[in-house]
């Protein structure tokens, strides 16, 4: 029933490589099936202004999407000067979900900027984001650690993320672009290693949603993010 | 408890007065306690491009805050020259939320557009926005249908929202500012006048949370909401 | 002869209430008919950067419109990511006017923003800004002195505007949007209590104007802002 | 007491050179003592587009200034991206006065534009850019009445401009930037060849003003506009 | 003498790895030692509208650098809301040189955007962008021809660039980012399959050349094109 | 064969005109044939923040045309907001080019601005501006030093530009507007006042080049160069 013939609660392979990029402190190539995000955190010395001399850090994200990450080439956001809405929206989503899985005293006065651009898109690209950002913020806070400029470790759980949606008038679990384009309802879950929610967005696209439904959605996104997390666990080793 | 005394499950005072302004084809100032929004819907004959000759129309938002509806001045975004993210991410939820209550095919070939303006803020301003927003669009879907511009109502439900939280521990309904800056966990309810639900946003902001506490939240969000559309009811007539 | 059946030398009735925001130092909503403007008055500790270290004060004014506070909605100016020259010439002409009023070594180095928020228009909104503005400066100037953070009253009189202009041929006062598109003269004279000129803006739209009947507008205008300065001393007590 | 020695009803010496570049339809270098402004005018032929199958034209005009024109460089306001308060100003104002001047309905669905570039400031650009940006319309006009593409004139007088001011407490003609930064009051007066009034522009710069003061400043600027009318002829032949 | 260790006239090694996306009608990812470029190329069915009825096509070409691919982390430009001159003067570059290599006639009134991102920089993006880039185009023309949509070949040879400079006081072949930022005199040579040449940019850094210099980059510049016009023909096969 | 009538190697009469405006530290208004250039130099008593204590100065370029200086009016690059693609490159460029023959040390922490706005537009207005702003630049330093305030010349030699291209199949010296629309090859070459180079742009328009040809331009330039250098020395003196 599914376009890709997955079954209701069946992620799509998850690969996540490490160490892609020789300049930033922290980076990975994460997979979602054909969803491929570019993740690499930049470690600066100082936070931003309105955290100097609180002893806090801070963990920022951006995103972005290469105009032919799609399959109808858009616009190139750097031409038309200005960032889309939906942009936006993401890339305060994953910053928010970083955030939430740090402790901005043990970072200190420093700044991390996890950068997330889109190589190819087919749906759920902000969860991959947020999954494959984790990683990279990992392996960027282990050198950190590692040089002994941090001595207590920031981290406080695994950050991962999945989307869900009503497909078919059934719930299903990592909407790829095929699904997502067509769902009555759809959105993410950002949870923790353990389990906890950090974030819920779930919204109807044509359809509205029982809370029964939303039930059904919640028990699918434990299931894939217990799998997300793993994947991240195999790639920092 | 709560900085205000109200109770956890307690509402802030609701008015929706109509008719604010004699441009508007549907306008009403909402006010949730201190929270004041001004809200027009205006008419136009043609739909976005994209809906050239398809049949359906659009119902779409804009968000602002006056510069001083908050305790210190923000910068005004005309001058600045770009919408901040915040607001971009809230009239994107606003447009989203009426839609969801709107029978585009009914509708037929225009564009209902429908202005939030914050005269003050104290906390909940994008939750007023929808509920006072859908009275505006009603208004003006109204006066399509006794003109006969518009047959078949394409309103199909009444759309309100309302915000939750965890605040020191405890869920608790309509956070005002003091309640906000201060919540660990927030977000909104939107919901239909028959309880299901179109978009629930609840974000972690210092403290993951529980299955459990997202069910509270639930709870509280449904006895409120169904206080908002009685209010609303009672503003149309 | 006048659309709105007034006489050549009589103002639409002005309503000034004051404190209509919680937050801001100084406020009023003014209305001149069906012209209403939302003014509020900030006041910032520190003088804009080029006062600094000379102990002269600031006073600035921003003006802006809600989308549909005209008959036609217009874009939003924060949406197109400027504001047109109308509202920055208008703006820029508030802000002179008032400072004309002002004595800024006794407000010693601080700003004073005045927001000009145009709810609904119908011809006049910058001259009743400029009248609203000057309340919503006196009630901040007002808690200023109260307070004694400043020792001597920086107000040296009321400032105060109205305009005029040439219809059907004939001279007449305060101009209403029906009056203004067709008016084949109009401009604003601003002044102050005692009735000293501020600033003199009359232009031809239409049809050049003679010395003389410069002289007519300009007594119709010295009535027109004695009114006015009556109002403003009924609201500020 | 000027500190150019001139009387006080003394204009700068006046000069105004046609046909500077090969490329406009109607051009000329007009200089008012150290203030040298370049003025072009170009034919389009169509209208703007709120003007399309009306019958009229549109003469519109645009003002800038060459970084380095002042004393001091100021910032190229192609770089920074947009256009200061003062130079909308400016343009809207030059547009309106040459507006004032034409039949719309004898020049027929096109557009002319004028620009005015500053070469060199020394106080009242703006007037020199109206009294110059007349001689470059007229001349435009000119081919086109030659070329018969328009048959019957639609120039209906001179428009030409002059500042005037109160400086150390004595009405003045012809501002000069040394007087312009301290006078109290100052402004610029709009005439047409016969005399009538296009628009009165006069504010207070430290100092009101009386009616009486008013008066006198409007008697010398009916002397210095005479005197620029006749430049304007001895230009255009 | 070199950092890398290189000879005078050697390449780094040259990667071109072809369908790297699964949108795009051509793509490839090409790897200049630590330079990695992805390349795609987009075919819209219209030409831009200066073609329109020409019978003509258009090539044109976008770049971008990811925020991390710099060894310090760059702004993003999308966020900064404009493009850096840098940036602009590349892109017009790459669609200069990919154009000279095309019929634009045998093309049609249909337009191709290559868009090149640099994923990792170390010196030289320009030219493998160009380089990649005419990979990515030859992809998508053979699409064309593949679907009978262009019958007669568009791509008249070859376009390959290579960096030379003056490092050290001696011609070098291939600058990486080491040398780069250190060579007195650097720039491109843009070249055909056939060797004839397309562009040359050579510019002094610090240290002027001689017409003797620029000869022996010529030499150099001869050799490394034919190995990279070797490795695009190994490439598209 | 030329539109014009010149040889093959004939350069368009050159004049320098020097002290142009009378608040540029140092200005020329440079005519090249038809293409006029108003330059200007204004010297800032601080260097970019880059430079910041260390030692060197610094020397930056902006470009401007006005609009009508060109056949068909073109928009005004600041009523846009931005400035196109080529502007940028051709600021950049003559940037580049002045700095070539500056000793930054010897200029010490300060800034000249060289200011290039091209009142009329033949063909050939960046080289204009390199030649003609060297001018500028030239005298600007001289006040430096007969202030004393600069004690060693900063000013390492001549830099002068000169177009070439390939017009009708056969090498040309300095294009006009006529040659350069039509030429199939075209670009500039940079040069010192002893001969050597600065910079080579030399890219094909429809034509490719062969390295013979490329020969021939340059002898061309050398002559173009070293009559430009001439004329700066009779106009510096």
């Amino acid at each position: 029933m599914r376009p890709s013939g997955r079954e209701i609660g069946q992620m799509r392979p998850i690969s996540i490589e490490i160490g892609v990029t020789k300049h930033a402190e922290g980076s990975c190539l994460i997979k979602a099936g054909d969803t491929h995000v570019l993740c690499t955190a930049s470690i600066e010395d100082r936070p931003p202004p309105f955290l100097r001399n609180t002893g806090l850090g801070w963990v920022t994200a951006e995103y972005g999407m290469l105009p032919r990450a799609t399959n109808t080439r858009s616009r190139r956001e750097a031409a038309s000067g200005k960032q889309q809405g939906r942009t936006v929206e993401i890339q305060r989503l994953i910053g928010r979900a970083l955030r939430a899985g740090i402790d901005r005293s043990a970072l200190g006065e420093r700044q991390i900027t996890v950068d997330c651009d889109v190589i190819q898109a087919d749906g759920g690209t902000r969860c991959a984001s947020i999954t494959g950002g984790w990683v990279a913020l990992r392996l960027a806070v282990n050198k950190l650690l590692k040089a002994g400029i941090v001595t207590s470790d920031p981290i406080l759980d695994h950050v991962a993320a999945v989307s869900c949606g009503i497909y078919a008038g059934q719930p299903v679990l990592d909407l790829d672009y095929a699904e997502d384009s067509e769902a009555g309802t759809d959105g993410n879950f950002i949870m923790t290693g353990a389990g906890r929610l950090i974030e819920v967005q779930m919204a109807a696209e044509g359809a509205t949603f029982s809370r029964q439904e939303m039930g059904k959605l919640m028990d699918l996104a434990e299931t894939g993010v217990a799998e997300l997390v793993a994947a991240q666990m195999a790639a920092v080793g």
